[in-house]
């Protein structure tokens, strides 16, 4: 009877209302019992009666979250109780919350204020189930791992769980402007309706807080780094404060970006000079204003003297002399100040990758106690793939804050499936050498290697007003990922995986296990398929969508393609040596000498470091340009594989979900042969080698490719 | 327990994904059960079995839509059967789809392409009802209109329904852009992703194409009359047939807004003359790209020659030759091109109001028969209050299209509650008086006064990314009772507005009569606090944001407000009469006699059409400063009683909705105030006259409103 399949399809896949449209994020609780009856069974046995105080708005939010967690994966919420007279409750609270804690007498010390345990205990003689931590925040953070206990179906009858964060600050960066343009963003507008703000508040305000307490979240910087003044003013700070009202029963402190010049753009001053007493009068009564509103504002992030923002050096000051300024300034209130590293001279020359280097390191030791510098995870911006950033281990005396970027601005916007947790990984457990084999950057990140006073890990967010929150439903993991690893940096980023998979899609193994298998290589893929062997920085202009590694001329060398490939007939690469740039040298003697040497430098950071003709041999044996086909090629392939494979997801994963994935990676499929055949094409035009036996050509010419526009490109800064 | 229950309340607010959030729109298919089992029994006994063909996509869209609509109203849909073997079929289609109705013989002539009977009949000795039409788009109108009967608790036992369109083209103008942003948008970005586009195909177009097939819009401009050439380049005529491929089954054709310049942004050229032979050519290559792409491509909307778009006089040309030579490109296709009449000279300081009519009188008669022209409701912009465009009824060789303005451009965005059903009536019933008396608007577009081959209406679309669609719950209802209009411009908003609220929010009686009595007085509010008794163009610069009487200076007088309310210590208002600017002359003799003198004019237009001392006597027996105080002050009045009512409505209307609803309600009273205050601040330096007694001075001084300033607010152009 039906003929027209398709449409029906179509038409079925527009049923919108009750389908899985990604907006819940990891917190689904979803029935155990349809797939897992003995284990929902067994859960609720541990789970009979709940016993919770109430009388905070965190404690409101702890009670209110496992009443929705356990009312959703088991069917119905236990009953509150004030006291364990029957087996299986579960107790959550604090010392003080809880006269049933403070009995219990647990080894609470050691787990701060964000810490929590979570045991299997008996009380007043029955088997009873504890969440209980120091501080309100502790106990709603051991809430959240119990309920993933849940969701991913583990065991809990024989629990003993003490988690305490490794960073103190884990943290989200909001590229986001006033009238809600997200530079860099990929799934819609700033979820920030400043407009109607503080009057309405939108509930997805409070969903945005549970899901960063999900995660261990606890700071957001709500607009861009490239700020605007107007964010400083009194209207939009009053914005800014009913945003911290919802977020602080979650745990979550509000920071604002500030404009340097903004003594000037809102204050009347006639200069932002951080020396000038005005000035310094003028940043004390606008942050006294600001804790007027937000009594625990966090304090400021600051790009400075960065591609066109204003900063101290427009006054012939330093880097320090403009974040003390700052410093000083919220200090009385228990502020910080963030200072980013990204910034590279208008006027030098010199290697781009060297410059956060040279400016920074002369000033360890000149900050504030109240001052930590932002470092990119790595010396460029934010590649597919960088070496860590050599600043890492190189300022002991100044707490460096580790900065990622969440929103794929360079690996493929939000269609590329690409799960960022193994780069991440990558960065965290990479090898400073500054002082043994073994300090890692985690280490430099979590302060156990300087012994900073402060710590923290901030993650540029991919969040928008998408129903999905970051534009894809595979970009959700890379923001769960971000706050699993500023927890605790030493985690796992397959464990996070698969624990991701679980909750978000399904605990069938069918599923976890060839969604996880996609996600670990997805990463490798993209950086196969855009820059292989260490090249970088070869994406369309301005928007960066797309290939362009034909990118030349403008206002700057280094916001060209050129400048970083440096291809030529001789060959390709940016020589990095001590013989070309030298910023190896920047790392620790052991990896500079390590990095100086092509046969010792890792072949993933071999056109990083080296300029190389286009027959050096590669460790597979194959000449260079061969090399560079076949990585390229096996992106792509890489990419094909995930179609093969998430197509044999279908029945398994909701049909609403399973579409959008599928259309995307078909999307992802067109997008990399594209990114092969343009980067073959052109720097074929170089190497004036043909490809490697059974290796097709480009699909179109160079010209085609250098044709293509895309003026409306998301994104754009 | 709970001390914490505002608290509690702000978290359970959150739990979204089964909350009524807007998305489903009219379309919510709520059980009627629940209220009125009997009723429900009734409709069940009267759709038993659903006779349905399935053959085209068309036709799979009407069976789809029933079994989803019966489904959640009746909690199951009827089974499918090939024949009437029991009473109570539901039998649906066209002579040529079912052989039942080819039988049954009904009286189909009349109705159309279009146009459908809902008939009760019996077949072979069997009770049924028929859904029936000469073409699949008829048969999928009447089964929305059927479901609209069991949404709205209509008995369906004796059914003798016809209906037809009045006008051939319903059309939405969507003004978006290519990057996503919405001129004059206030519902987020545009629901088109572009960048994504053709390849992923979010659901949500269909069910934007689902909803406006219930309301009978058959056509949608997709992008801005401020038109990018981009938009014609084969990439992006790729992604529009994308979209024409999901709108169509559902009887909806896609047009484009042209920008007149194309041939030379894209095409190359050096000129855009439409007499060059050259750019002819151009036009009729790139016409039969188009339709190659979208075989039932519209035709094409032109913006030409007005606030800066280039267009025909760039060249010494006619606004009929420049929409002739695209008439001529899209003709052999079927094609229509519709030109805008909203322009005024960039040289003649001549009223604003009547430069729309002086270019284009003299043209009537030299457009080719598949040229339509397109005229606002009124001569300025879209204001809250407007006298009809005299161009109505003085083109009679020319069809006229209506274009009316569904975004909130200037009745205070999405968080105005102000139901524009009355504002559309009020324009439709106006009578032009160009023959009788009694020879309206709706006459003129519906093509009965003049005998126009071509018919239609077109509204500027408040449709955006946002979650509800709208910006907010109520301006659902402006694309609502625009798509119900333009099938019938006869049709009574108030009926409109009972219809949709029963759909949207309740069947009860105690929510539909406050509802509709809200919506039906709200744009009188609106009209009453911003712009009262004919005044008008007195909002803030640019962004049109909150009140802006003072705005004077810059590039165009007519883009300030001084120019537009004139007053002096004499007095307020402008003078049209044939003392001052004389437009009261463009409209027909009787109408201009009576615009002419100030007793008797309708008081809604005093300050439209003079300018009249501050101690004029009113009709109330006030004087014109007093009276203006009063309207300021009844608007802001009006709109407490709205939050009035609506806290009333608590536990009558889902928690979300209402809660949004009434902090909406909360910003409309805040901003009426802020209207009414600095309004009487700003005029009272004229007046010089005090308030009237019992009437609260303006809060705050003069110069603290003119201080305020909005660089961010949103839709901006």
């Amino acid at each position: 009877m039906l003929v027209a399949a398709g449409w029906l399809l179509m038409l079925l896949c527009a049923l919108p209302a009750r389908a899985e449209d990604g907006y819940e994020l990891w917190l689904r609780y979803q029935p155990v019992a349809a797939a897992k009856p003995e284990r929902a069974k067994d859960y609720r046995v541990h789970a009979t009666v709940l016993i919770a105080s109430d009388r905070t708005p965190t404690q409101v939010a702890t009670l209110t979250e496992l009443q929705r967690g356990l009312e959703g994966l088991l069917g119905s919420a236990p009953a509150l109780a004030d006291a364990a007279t029957v087996d299986g409750a579960l107790i959550v609270g604090t010392p003080s919350s809880s006269p049933l804690i403070e009995r219990l007498r647990l080894k609470t010390a050691g787990l701060g204020r964000e810490g929590y345990l979570i045991r299997s205990v008996v009380v007043d003689g029955h088997a009873a189930t504890v969440i209980a931590a120091n501080e309100d925040i502790g106990a709603l953070y051991g809430a959240f791992h119990y309920l993933r206990l849940l969701q991913t179906q583990q065991p809990v009858g024989a629990l003993d769980i003490r988690e305490a964060p490794r960073t103190q600050l884990r943290m989200l960066d909001h590229w986001d402007n006033l009238d809600r343009h997200v530079e860099r963003g990929y799934a819609g507008q700033s979820i920030w309706d400043w407009h109607k703000l503080p009057d309405y508040i939108d509930p997805r305000y409070t969903d945005y807080a549970r899901a960063n307490a999900s995660i261990g979240i606890n700071a957001t910087v709500l607009n861009n780094v490239n700020a605007s003044a107007q964010q400083l003013t009194p209207m939009v700070i009053a914005k800014a404060a009913a945003l911290a009202g919802v977020f602080r029963p979650y745990g979550i402190r509000v920071f604002l970006s500030a404009r340097f010049s903004a003594p000037v753009e809102i204050g009347g001053l006639k200069t932002a000079d951080p020396l000038d007493p005005q000035v310094r009068q003028w940043w004390k009564a606008k942050v006294d204003e600001i804790y007027a509103a937000i009594p625990d504002f966090g304090g400021f992030l600051v790009k400075a003297n960065s591609e066109g923002q204003p900063g101290p050096q427009d006054y012939g000051r330093t880097h320090a002399d403009g974040a003390n300024l700052l410093a000083d300034a919220v200090k009385p209130h228990g502020g910080t100040v963030i200072w980013r590293a990204f910034v590279y001279s208008h006027e030098t020359p010199d290697d781009r990758a060297k410059q956060a280097y040279s400016e920074f390191v002369p000033l360890d030791g000149k900050f504030r106690d109240n001052v930590m510098v932002q470092v990119k995870n790595g010396a460029i911006d934010f590649q597919p793939r960088e070496p860590f950033h050599p600043l890492f281990g190189a300022m002991p005396k100044t707490p460096l804050m580790m900065e990622f970027q969440i929103t794929k601005e360079y690996l493929g916007f939000a269609t590329h499936l690409a799960y960022l947790g193994p780069l991440f990984e990558e960065t965290l457990r990479a090898d400073t050498k500054v002082q043994a084999d073994g300090t890692t950057v985690a280490e430099v990140v979590d302060g156990s290697l300087h012994g900073y006073k402060l710590t923290g890990m901030a993650g540029v967010a991919n969040i928008g007003s998408d129903r999905n929150w970051s534009g894809s439903h595979f970009d959700q993991a890379n923001w769960y990922a971000f706050g699993r690893l500023a927890w605790n940096p030493e985690s796992s980023s397959r464990d996070i995986a698969e624990e991701w998979a679980r909750m978000t899609f399904s605990n069938d193994a069918g599923v976890v296990q060839p969604v996880v298998s996609m996600m670990m290589g997805s990463r490798e893929a993209v950086v196969d398929y855009m820059t292989p062997l260490g090249l970088h920085h070869l994406m369309g202009r301005g928007h960066h969508y797309g290939p362009g590694p034909w990118v030349e001329g403008g206002p700057r060398a280094d916001w060209t393609a050129v400048y970083y490939h440096r291809a030529t007939q001789d060959g390709i690469g940016f020589d990095r040596t001590t013989r070309g740039s030298d910023a190896v040298s920047q790392y620790a003697k052991p990896v500079a000498a390590q990095f100086n040497d092509p046969q010792r430098t890792p072949e993933e950071f071999l056109l990083w470091f080296h300029h190389l003709p286009w027959d050096y041999t590669t460790t597979s044996g194959r000449p260079l340009w061969d090399e560079l086909v076949v990585h390229y090629t096996q992106g792509v392939d890489y990419v094909r594989g995930m179609r093969t494979t998430w197509a044999g997801l279908a029945g398994r994963i909701d049909p609403e979900r399973h579409a959008q994935v599928a259309a995307f990676l078909a999307i992802q499929e067109k997008e990399a042969q594209w990114w092969r055949d343009a980067s073959i094409a052109y720097f074929q035009t170089f190497s004036q080698r043909p490809l490697p036996a059974g290796y097709a050509p480009p699909a179109h010419t160079l010209d085609y490719y250098e044709s293509l526009e895309f003026p409306f490109a998301p994104g754009n800064g």
